[in-house]
């Protein structure tokens, strides 16, 4: 190969090296397929399936769910939805934001959500509101990592918390 | 420059280009970094130091307060911190997870806030649970991106969210 050529290939392969360097594919995160996992998850904890629940959590998850205790690991957090004995009937999220960069990615919503517990009458709970964090495993499914919400209704009964 | 030496500096370049495919360097956040601004963030809320506390914020921030409505976009951001005349007297946050990918970071930490209002007897907040979303700006710098928490006490009033 003439050495003008090599010289373009060399120019080429260093410029990649360089456009590699700017760390502008690490905003590439497929947000398409994390909505499609988010409506997958929404739509079983509409329907209170915990297999289907529990199967979107990492390993390592954490939930900080509003007025108890945190929730670390895998266990925990499958022991946390199995108390939950409840009957889904209308979950409805809106979205605030959907963004990502790299291997994680996280949503904002505010919700409104109708279930029951038991033979007990319907109970609507909300408005409220949510943060979900997820993370693109090894195997390239992505999990969710944090998961917290609370409630958008002031508390009558003690003075909010200032913060955080 | 000779042929041989051109071929050498390609394959260099374009074994620079596979590498920068990878993406291993978005897995390199600068943690210590975005713990220095943390710390920073901390000490601001901790004194009511409420430029200090802003500054951190992105222009895009979103904070879900406990039993109150979500808050949009800088300005809403800053009435947020500005309707808050609190001292404070102690923040004692306990660092759950702080990791982070590409240009995004996040915290989960377990607190208790100690502060007073105005002339009045000091309240003690907590213990509340929080997660921060800290985002990289062009400029390098962290800002704060999404800032939620809640409290870990039981609610008596009410039934709390099953969820979200």
């Amino acid at each position: 190969m003439k050495p003008k050529r090599l010289c373009i290939l060399f120019v080429l392969g260093f410029s990649f090296f360089l456009w590699g360097c700017t760390g502008s594919q690490e905003e590439k995160v497929d947000l398409v397929a994390v909505g499609d996992v988010i409506t997958e998850f929404r739509a079983a904890v509409n329907s209170a399936r915990t297999d289907e629940i529990l199967v979107r959590y990492a390993e390592d998850a954490i939930i900080l769910p509003a007025n108890e205790e945190v929730v670390v690991g895998k266990q925990a957090v499958s022991e946390f939805w199995n108390r939950r004995a409840y009957t889904g009937i209308e979950l409805v999220e809106e979205q605030v934001v959907l963004n990502g960069s790299g291997s994680i990615a996280y949503e904002v919503n505010t919700s409104i959500f109708k279930y029951q517990l038991g033979g007990q009458e319907p109970v609507e709970s909300g408005p409220s509101k949510n943060v979900r964090i997820w993370k693109k495993q090894a195997d390239g499914a992505w999990k969710l990592q944090v998961d917290v919400w609370n409630s958008s209704v002031p508390q009558p009964m003690r003075s909010s918390a200032i913060s955080p």
